[in-house]
């Protein structure tokens, strides 16, 4: 079983330092520190092991250091910043591995990057030597890209001369969209095995600037200084220093069959290839203020339930891969979350709520990305209310009892905070034909059954006679589907509306890379992938398609 | 080899009748005649043949029925419109096959819609009895969808629950993004064998109305009435109809490795897997009123070198698999070129100029979606200027020969005629990261290598001494590599910038179908489109990827 959580104090592969307002974060991987057997991780190259580490230093940058303007993210080996994924761990990982793993990988650069954005922590690539394939790709992720001038060290993208596979952790995409590179240049880069180093890598928009060796520390310095005086007129590194909390590891109880967190219940039916997952409402009396919220620190129901689910959906995709089907479920009082919401609402400008509605929305997002079919149960008891009403709008479909004690209920919330990847919220997604339609809903405190099948929250509204045969033969006939054709359809039907650098990673770039992942040419007996590094050689089969 | 010329009097499956400003054609598919052994063409089914008619019609609608306001496709078949594409065909045919064939019936639907948009023809799906799947996609790449209501018939898409693959010709993409169907209800529709039937159909946006079988074509008829009415103000058919012209069939010289046209030569190197594909430009005195051009009819250059272009890129699609490289030349004067765009300029509100540059602009994007390489060489003798400029910023690279007499020229045309598939003219997409080049390089009339290297127009500007060498090492080197590799990165690098519902059907939903379309679930022994139609059932991998 791989696991999810970790913390600075076991890392293997990297170390976190802070220093006043600049966290720097240096890649030292330990090659015989894998995740599995079989390879060894020379050069900084990286598994999901390693990526896990990353993914929990940027979650805890947020929550543990808000005082950190600058994250300079650097390498420990000498001349070598990072060779990207391990070749080996790929060559020998299964279809599905490579295919989680690369998401999983996407996923910790766009979390970088959702900092950024939201949070306008700058993160800077400090190229102590060659960024190659992944290695690049995580450089792009960063804000800024600084390469040594040693005349040897280069960037580079050698995925597809060498291995016959795409840079699909965001590299394409990122390289085009993100950076603008022209795209004939983009083409001649990804082509070139060798990459290119500091002048024509700046020229052609692929690094923001190279210092010589000697210069190079005291070249970043000078640089993260300036990004940090730049941002220092927003905000009070004294005062933020004295309201961060800590991030403690989530409590998990393991059956068989099941999985147990406070506020989230797994219980797996691998017979049926499916799993029902409860999330449960907030219980007693709640924060209201921003300062009991820093008390109860990471125990605060929106931070810890979330933080569980996101554990949960990541255990989920990697670890029961035949479990096709998840029914979302809530328990718990309606008004007790739309009483969350408010004060999250309320609260919104201060660092701390906001980075926790962040996080709310990015491990909403890892569920709208999550390959496989969500299902929402609403039956009385239930709680889809405010943020909780997100995983019913992120389901596929849901099924909503006739009951008079059944309800659901949106928030402000639900106007803005919690955004797909394709920038618009789950209630405009859903009424793009009729947008008029989401302020009608927000307008509007509850919605019984009849109430919300009229507006279109919801899918079905079987009554007490057919709920439970319903929702069983549903079950069956989703998890009798191909799930290949059902991870396709729900790619193309959850993402409608306009596409960003995110959707068009995930949609885009990703469909092409795991097609590319199954082919011949990249995985079999002749492939590229297959035969890297061994005395055989690639055979093609040059027919184009 | 696959011709992709015919006519209407060839046609086998569809019958085109023209009746005042309307135009029906109807779908009558002869099972017997199809383009391969093993299947029958039942119910309407389609291959490949069936789609190279519905395409050729729709362009000659364009050109030899100007008079046309309403499309009204339909099927003579009792009870049934259309069945998709063949199932067995598919399940017979070869991976690259299949992928071909959906680009190409992506591409017919995308001409509809083109025609639609541009042009202000509306079609009209009039289905007469159940559409299902690929029928349902052709439906709903039409402006209206009506539906016979007689108990039985339905629209449906089958292909994930009875195929184990996707409705990857736009249907999914068309259903979320055109006709805004609510995400839900899409994805209980795209998993419902069985589809829906009228009222149901109607609600969810499905299709535009119904009507009994008693009054289905009274109904058609009266909203074609409507829409003809509602077109005429804008034409004035009599007029049209004295100034269409006639599409004739294209004339070819064919060796074994070449193909020769008026205007295209295309040499094929298939021991080092690339063609040379030379476009000559016009030749002697040129029309300059619309009037001149109707005389020369199909025979204009614009119009005649590009419908050779057409057919020489379809040809190395589908019939040259193993040439991944297409090294793009042209031949002639640039004034020439350059006088020819000058007066499709000043008369493109004349239907017929129209027609011509829209028909350019489409074969220029057949080329953007073309899984091949595509290099411009640049050298004295070439006219790499305004339409004819657009190869080299469709091609992945170019290079130009330093050379006093060696130039490129942009035209008027080159600022929106040639529109690419994400919306934007290649030269936005070109510089996407300094927008501002765009309006310079159309000011200026000129650029020889060194203003062409310096702006930003061109990739490489080798010397005399380095140009053969240089050329042939990169074509060595481009074909020397995994052509899966290349598709995949070609289709992330071609299209930055915003993405539109074309993009999302050639990037997003094909990229997921082609995965699908090698996955064991779909095609392998157990497959299910493998044993659909047999006694043997599918058995699925239910791992989740």
């Amino acid at each position: 079983m791989i696991n999810f959580q970790t913390s600075p104090e076991r890392y293997q592969h990297w170390k976190l330092e802070i220093s006043g307002a600049v966290a720097t974060l240096s890649m030292d991987v330990q090659e015989d520190q894998t995740l599995a057997e079989g390879y060894k991780l020379k050069l900084n190259s990286y598994d999901l092991g390693v990526d896990i580490e990353l993914a929990d230093a940027i979650q805890r940058l947020r929550f543990e250091h808000p005082e950190v303007a600058a994250v300079v993210i650097t390498s420990l080996k000498p001349r070598i910043f990072c060779a990207g994924a391990n070749i080996y761990m790929l060559g020998s990982s299964s279809h599905a591995f490579k295919v989680n793993f690369c998401k999983f990988t996407n996923e910790t650069r766009c979390a970088i990057e959702d900092d950024s954005r939201h949070s306008g922590r700058r993160y800077v690539a400090a190229l102590n030597g060659t960024a190659s394939g992944g290695g690049y790709e995580l450089a792009i992720a960063c804000d800024e890209i600084y390469l040594v001038d040693d005349g040897n060290s280069a960037v580079s993208l050698p995925e597809v001369p060498l291995l016959g596979v795409l840079p699909g952790t965001g590299g394409l995409t990122r390289l085009v969209d993100k950076r603008k590179v022209r795209r004939d240049r983009a083409d001649v880069f990804s082509t070139l095995a060798e990459g290119l180093k500091g002048k024509r890598a700046k020229e052609w928009g692929l690094i923001d600037g190279y210092f010589a060796t000697s210069k190079f520390g005291q070249g970043i310095s000078a640089r993260v200084e300036e990004i940090v005086a730049a941002q220092s007129t927003h905000r009070s590194p004294s005062e933020l220093n004295k309201s961060r909390i800590s991030l403690t590891s989530l409590q998990v109880t393991e059956t068989d069959d099941s999985r147990n967190y406070r506020y989230i219940r797994v219980q797996l039916h691998r017979d049926q290839r499916y799993a029902d997952l409860t999330m449960r409402g907030p219980e007693g009396a709640q924060p209201t203020t921003p300062e009991e919220i820093h008390e109860l620190g990471d125990a605060y129901w929106p931070l810890q339930a979330y933080r569980e689910l996101d554990d949960a959906l990541l255990y989920l995709r990697v670890n029961e891969p035949e479990i096709g089907l998840v029914c979302l479920r809530t328990e718990g009082s309606i008004d007790s979350v739309l009483a969350i919401d408010e004060t999250l609402a309320a609260n919104r400008d201060h660092w701390l709520v906001r980075e926790i509605i962040l996080n709310m929305a990015r491990v909403l997002r890892r569920l709208d990305l999550t390959a496989k079919s969500f299902f929402a149960i609403v039956e009385p008891g239930s709680c889809f209310a405010g943020n909780l009403l997100e995983l019913l709008l992120a389901s596929d479909r849901s099924y909503m009892l006739v009951d008079d004690n059944n309800s659901i209920a949106p928030s402000e919330l639900n106007a803005g905070a919690f955004p797909m990847s394709n920038g618009l919220t789950r209630l405009q997604s859903r009424f793009l034909a009729e947008p008029e339609r989401v302020d009608q809903v927000l307008d509007q405190k509850r919605f019984d059954t009849e109430e919300a099948e009229e507006i279109g929250l919801i899918t079905f509204a079987p009554d007490d006679l057919d709920w439970e045969d319903e929702i069983r033969v549903a079950i069956e006939e989703r998890t009798s589907l191909s799930p290949d054709a059902l991870t396709g359809m729900e790619a193309s039907l959850r993402f409608a509306g306009p596409e960003t650098l995110d959707t068009k990673i995930y949609g885009r770039l990703t469909a092409w890379q795991n097609w590319i992942f199954q082919r011949p040419n990249a995985v079999g007996p002749q492939g590229a992938l297959t035969n890297y590094g061994k005395p055989t050689q690639a055979h093609f089969d040059f027919k184009r398609t």
